[in-house]
């Protein structure tokens, strides 16, 4: 199989997952709408558990441990929404779980790993110091290490959002939030077999724009200090990801920091629902210009993909 | 007929608005649920046309409108949501639609107002002055004064939430947002012959607390100088409203301002919805310690009314 995973792994993650996560709603706004020039379909995983998308791949990853393995629990590092997500999914399975935290993370998404019952263990920010404090963790208790995206499990958990979107909406395109891929690449690859011919578009920071200067390459290049208040989309692609973007994503589109503020403010006032930054990226892009002129398409749909925000920090 | 309306009138207003209105729905938060002690469920009202569900009277009234007095235009004075509702309502049946507003309106529900297409007209603050420009333009175009809430056909608009709230949950009793009354009485009349024995609930700021007052005294006692960041909730009852209140609603659950504060903040962090304040005093009154010891009730039903909020003064 040339890819990290296919169809059928996808739907048996839809199954394996389904009983434990919500069919997280599609909303629509006249007033969108009419800005973007065609119709606008946004599926809320916001209101997903945890408050964001993430759920999905870490249950799907936790519930196909071994009973061995899983005694011995689990273990990432995270600074926002995968290690919240973690912490639930290994909740669900009743197991331990321990999230490497990087000091300086937004407090609201640190609170919600801790309220859903993780081991907290403080590491200094930058991806190295993570990587050594989860690898060192590891190896003293035996944990799994489930990563935030670049995991077959994970990629495929969150694949389900496309089996459920096209069944709630009748899409010709779908834009989704690119940081380290896992969620693109799961719903390219279901839509790859399912819905073949329906595009879909990479929506990224230009402050963090790895996946477009990646695929303008032709090759993987790492996002070295990123800079956009989009904070789950920092990450850079990995080994499993990039090659679905490669191949599988119509295009990557990027956006200012200015136009993901504005999206942002219009999803608040328009949707009326509480979207972090790294969600409004999507609507950025079908607002803007580049996109409106390049891209024919009547129905996109767009991945709202988290709701976490520190509400006393607020980006405008 | 003792009351303003009847189920039947709010079953007509159902059938009348129906095309045209949004089955708003129903939202849960485990953690919520939690904290109150028992199950809550939320009808979110925020996501109506227009951001609240004014629409649903408004437009009842305007749709019973003949085609001469139609074709004079409505007016009415609001500094919020039902200015905006009218002015949606009378787009719908495409009408001209005058709306005064008084002058320290938040600017959010002020440009919604002239979004939909009203002509604005600025008055002095207070109900006198208000009223006062309302009867000159009446006058001078034979417009039709549309009030906010003491009117049966807003009324049994507003009544139409509790047809769809009961077929979407299985309540116990309901909370729901005191201000003029115009919401509660169409749910408490709807309620009285659909589910007699549902006890409804009032939710009153302190600092705007005449239904409370009123409630005690057993007499219409009007408002003076209201002081809450519910803005939606400082006018006072009218003739048609109090005496539902008096006899259909159980009783009137005041709340302070760092409670109304405190719960417009858990419904954006933990349900992910914008509600505006006024929206927020239901949940308020539902994990207040007075509701909870003296009301017994395993699922509860809120609504929330609204969710136009300037997002440059929030209130935290």
């Amino acid at each position: 199989m040339p890819y990290a995973v296919n169809l059928a792994d996808i739907q048996a993650a839809a199954d394996r997952i389904g009983p434990h996560v919500h069919r997280s709603p599609v909303l629509t706004s006249r007033t969108l709408d009419g800005w973007a020039g065609r119709r606008l379909f946004f599926k809320c995983e916001l209101f997903q558990r945890g408050g964001a998308f993430k759920i999905r791949g870490a249950l799907n990853a936790v519930l196909q441990l071994s009973e061995a393995a899983a005694a011995r629990g689990v273990i990432t590092h995270s600074s926002g929404n995968h290690g919240a997500a973690l912490a639930l999914a290994a909740g669900i399975r009743g197991i331990p779980v321990t999230v490497v935290v990087p000091r300086g993370a937004p407090a609201v998404k640190r609170a919600a790993i801790e309220g859903y019952g993780a081991t907290i263990v403080d590491c200094a920010p930058g991806q190295a110091a993570r990587q050594a404090t989860c690898d060192r963790i590891c190896a003293e208790t035996g944990a799994t290490w489930i990563p935030s995206y670049d995991h077959p499990h994970v990629i495929a958990g969150q694949g389900t959002i496309a089996l459920e979107f096209v069944e709630q909406a009748e899409l010709d395109t779908m834009i989704v939030p690119i940081g380290g891929g896992g969620m693109i690449s799961g719903i390219a690859l279901a839509l790859a077999e399912l819905r073949p011919g329906l595009p879909v578009f990479a929506a990224e920071p230009a402050g963090a724009d790895d996946a477009a200067r990646s695929k303008a390459a032709g090759r993987l290049i790492p996002q070295e200090a990123p800079a956009t208040i989009a904070d789950g989309l920092r990450t850079s692609l990995g080994g499993h990801t990039w090659p679905v973007v490669r191949d599988h994503v119509a295009a990557v589109h990027t956006v200012s920091e200015d136009q993901i503020r504005a999206a942002m403010r219009h999803i608040w006032e328009r949707l009326k629902v509480v979207a972090e930054p790294s969600a409004a990226v999507g609507l950025a892009v079908a607002l803007s210009s580049e996109f409106r002129e390049r891209v024919e398409a009547e129905r996109v749909g767009i991945v709202l993909c988290g709701g976490n925000v520190d509400l006393d920090a607020l980006p405008w």
